[in-house]
């Protein structure tokens, strides 16, 4: 039996970089996989700001939560994911489901799949300030950032702190799949939640874990 | 140099379905992609509701858009995606930036890329009546309908009739790379809508074109 794609897989949001630059057709290659991210009425609604400047890069940085500002120093790209709402078609459909949300949901895991098939770790940063994100590429209000990617090739795991060590290894957790599909009739596993909906995870904000 | 992975570069939103069943094993593979789909948090706050039954499958059909309803019947598999907005983490990230439509899109398109490694059509459709899909499944009111997949093998074109023959076979249209990727400066040219958004695509309804 066919297995499950390595590029869904294999994709970890490991915090270990090597410093080595990402090639310039590597990243044009993270970057058409976006563009080929369907959206509803082919909207084509986000965007990718990259910072290469290490002014740019810099402003982004302090943009990022303290807790990953920890660890996202150390990988040589760094890239925010956003979304055009106003470029969504003016239906009830992009209004009540957020499309500009979801659309630049499917671009975001193009762009890891993309990566993971490419040997990257594109790490998904959910802990910014979504203004200071906007202020370091001169980007306009109406731009809103769903993720900041730290992306680069896998590094050593020593060049971690061992708290963070200890994170990369953790396993995959997911719940059961009886949890996530329901056939032909809704039940009550379904409604509950994977994990306490109360904690808020504001400060290490990230994607994955 | 690497190629954009098959998996995200061969999906197209066809319609023209081969009638046989798609096998257990191979669903199974769909739904492991949208479980190791990421999440801020890891909330896994999608769900799948898959129409299996003949009942089941009519209620679907029914509260799918006219131009849907035209092909959508001919696919072996229909499956909602929903996501569960009262499961994200309560921080500003999960309200501001609509992280529950945002996750559902990480996990829309593993499923695609799964699907599209399988040889499989995972058609999005967005056009449908929300709750009429919730109702079919017995869902609850929490549950946020984000797309109905049409899947199944590719058949014969000429299953179709003739105008949406034409339709599967037209080109991918997408914007230019540096309309997407804004390299430290935000420009002019990002803030263009790649098509005009005052047109509604409410009765249409798909993803992808």
């Amino acid at each position: 039996m066919a297995e499950l794609i390595e590029a869904l897989a294999g994709r970890r949001a490991r915090r270990a970089f090597d410093p080595r630059a990402v090639p310039a057709e590597t990243q044009e290659l993270l970057w058409r996989a976006v563009s080929v991210a369907p959206s509803h009425g082919n909207v084509q609604s986000t965007r990718l700001l990259v910072a290469e400047s290490a002014a740019v890069r810099a402003t982004l940085l302090a943009a990022l939560s303290e807790g990953n500002r920890n660890w996202a120093p150390a990988a040589p790209m760094l890239v925010a994911l956003g979304s055009m709402p106003d470029h969504e078609h003016a239906d009830s459909y992009g209004e009540e489901r957020a499309l500009w949300s979801f659309h630049a949901g499917i671009a975001a895991g193009n762009l890891m799949a993309q990566a993971t098939a490419l040997g990257l770790i594109a790490h998904p940063m959910a802990g910014f300030d979504e203004a200071g994100v906007r202020e370091a590429f001169g980007a306009p209000g109406e731009l809103r950032i769903l993720v900041v990617f730290a992306i680069g090739f896998p590094g050593p795991a020593e060049s971690l702190p061992e708290d963070l060590q200890k994170r990369d290894q953790r396993e995959q957790r997911r719940q059961p799949l009886d949890r996530l599909v329901a056939t032909d009739r809704w039940g009550e596993q379904h409604s509950q939640p994977a994990r306490d909906p109360s904690r808020s995870r504001r400060d290490g904000g990230k994607l994955g874990r």
